[in-house]
């Protein structure tokens, strides 16, 4: 047996997500077919995020068994030429056998990109949410990111359809960060690292922060839509294409 | 009338280059209908670098003339409505009825991009040459494309089909840059600012560094080539994915 920990990077165009669904095409489907391969049978990956239709991913992780034994190298190679190019295996570590992909994890990070300004940058229009107008305030969203950090009850960031247990989670840092990709334009990212994410929680929580950028909400309305747990009172769900799941944490 | 210079940003995959060709979408096609609209009849731009298929731009510069009094913002929000999001305008200014994009250059710079590793990352594939193996010798690399500064004759470096009076070009620099976007991958960026550029010139001199980065030739040689005035001499013209015209200068 060989115990694999992948990671893998992916530009979520196009994709139906991380997970495979009845039709479209998913990252899991397509690397569990590549290790179908290698294998000479079906196999089942785990992975650390199931990221939504569009969300791409810089080092997403994937745990899988195999029943032969196989350099890793071969793995990352016979694999690679088995997936399309928007998604590549970028590393293959041996791992114990109670190692999960999911289980496992102990932090994951995402970003999210904001573009602010009325022109997008061709290299980055698949990478980003645009908010053409108004500048965007990034003191003021920095305040209500901030709020979120510690253990909190996030059901108001819960997208419809999730069933979980707890929506109880704990961030471990919340912040904003801006750049200047071309003149008179803005990339704003709000990165956010926590012990697990609930669905469309990120989303959610950059639709939020851009209702405080605007100036339409006061920072303080962050606490206020966390407290009331309704998913009602917080911003719309930004869109998929400004979300990277950045990286899993294992201890 | 209104004389704008226009600078634009390109995606170049699956465009046909800048020129208008009989078949395929061009760059100047697209600035053409797109302006066009806004002028009410035809309008002819002229560019001032001619990028071919597949070939991106982060700053290609364009000059036009319209009959109407209009504003620089107004272009650019016109003119983008109309363009495909792989193509945007990013600046427009005024300028004095003398200005031709090509004409008026003083000195351009390109980059070409190579990425030398097994996995790349799929945000890079379309903007990239790979060469998987083996890891290039980017100091041989830098002493090659040292040997260009200066005036001189590029014929060796000019591709086929080219009519031109002159094959003297100066380049004001040349040089190497590299940078580690994953981990075990290396993407080697070369940048050339010069007064101007034959056609495939910096596709040949980027092929020519290669083969001195792989070991197969000593730096020498890079003079070797340029002195024998021969195509035949240089390396292969690389790939038109990794070449980025990065900015035009004027005086």
């Amino acid at each position: 047996m060989t115990h694999l920990k992948l990671t893998l990077a992916y530009d979520g165009t196009g994709l139906v997500g991380w997970q495979r669904q009845a039709s479209g095409v998913s990252v899991q489907g397509l690397l569990e077919d590549a290790l179908a391969h290698l294998e000479g049978g079906a196999v089942r990956v785990a992975g650390a995020g199931r990221t939504d239709a569009g969300v791409h991913a810089l080092a997403q992780v994937a745990s899988v068994s195999l029943s032969r034994t196989v350099s890793t190298r071969t793995v990352v190679r016979a694999v690679n030429m088995r997936l399309p190019h928007a998604v590549r295996v970028i590393a293959a570590d041996e791992v114990d056998a109670g190692f999960h992909a999911r289980f496992s994890a102990v932090a994951k990070t995402y970003r999210y990109r904001i573009w602010n300004g009325s022109v997008v940058s061709p290299f980055e229009r698949p990478f980003v949410w645009q908010v053409a107008w108004p500048p965007l305030d990034v003191t003021a969203m920095q305040h209500a990111a901030s709020v979120l950090v510690g253990t909190h009850d996030f059901a108001a960031f819960q997208g419809a359809g999730a069933e979980v247990e707890s929506t109880v989670r704990t961030l471990h840092s919340s912040t904003l960060h801006e750049t200047v990709p071309m003149a008179g334009e803005r990339l704003i990212a709000y990165e956010v690292r926590g012990d697990g994410f609930l669905r469309h929680m990120v989303r959610a929580i950059a639709g939020t922060l851009v209702e405080v950028g605007r100036g339409r909400r006061a920072p303080e309305w962050m606490a206020e839509v966390l407290a009331s747990g309704r998913r009602g009172n917080a911003g719309r769900t930004a869109p998929a294409s400004g979300l990277f799941l950045v990286g899993v944490e294992y201890t």
